[in-house]
């Protein structure tokens, strides 16, 4: 499994709007275990992602997908930055969605 | 619901030790939507957990859990200490077992 944990700083005030576009673009995506938009509970502009996937084959064929594109295109103007991304090796876990 | 992202540091050569402790003591447990374990890739030692639970009083229930209690007992020793933790306000997600 190939795992990703990064936090996102959105323009002030657009965090909202950010995540709900973030919510739509990721409905169903093949390989993907588990895709968890969180918000930073100090932090009024950040959010959190936490996603699981089945291989990074997986996660790089996922940004390709058209509906991952548009949410992209649509996001973009609302991010700030991108302040910490770490790559990691899920082992086990409870919510995993393996019937992808 | 309420999530944590936290890094664990096992001792030297514990690593794979502590996430088997971890992994057999968290199967069901009430109001956890997601628990998910995962080895850090640059840091041999390091250890991620990611959770999402329905809410903070479900998280802390946990805690006295007898299975937990008890994987946190066969733990302790091979912990070196936490450099991260994170609670955030999950918002969506796939990969949420909200059957529980």
């Amino acid at each position: 499994m190939y795992g990703l944990i990064g936090r996102m700083i959105a323009q002030p005030g657009k965090r909202d709007e950010l995540v709900a576009i973030m919510q739509a673009g990721t409905g169903r995506m093949p390989g993907c275990l588990s895709y968890i938009v969180a918000t930073d509970t100090t932090d009024r502009n950040a959010i959190w992602i936490t996603e699981v996937w089945l291989d990074e084959a997986s996660h790089k064929a996922s940004l390709a997908l058209p509906e991952v594109q548009a949410a992209i295109e649509k996001a973009r103007p609302l991010i700030a930055g991108f302040d910490s991304r770490t790559v990691t090796t899920p082992v086990a876990g409870v919510g995993l969605d393996v019937a992808d």
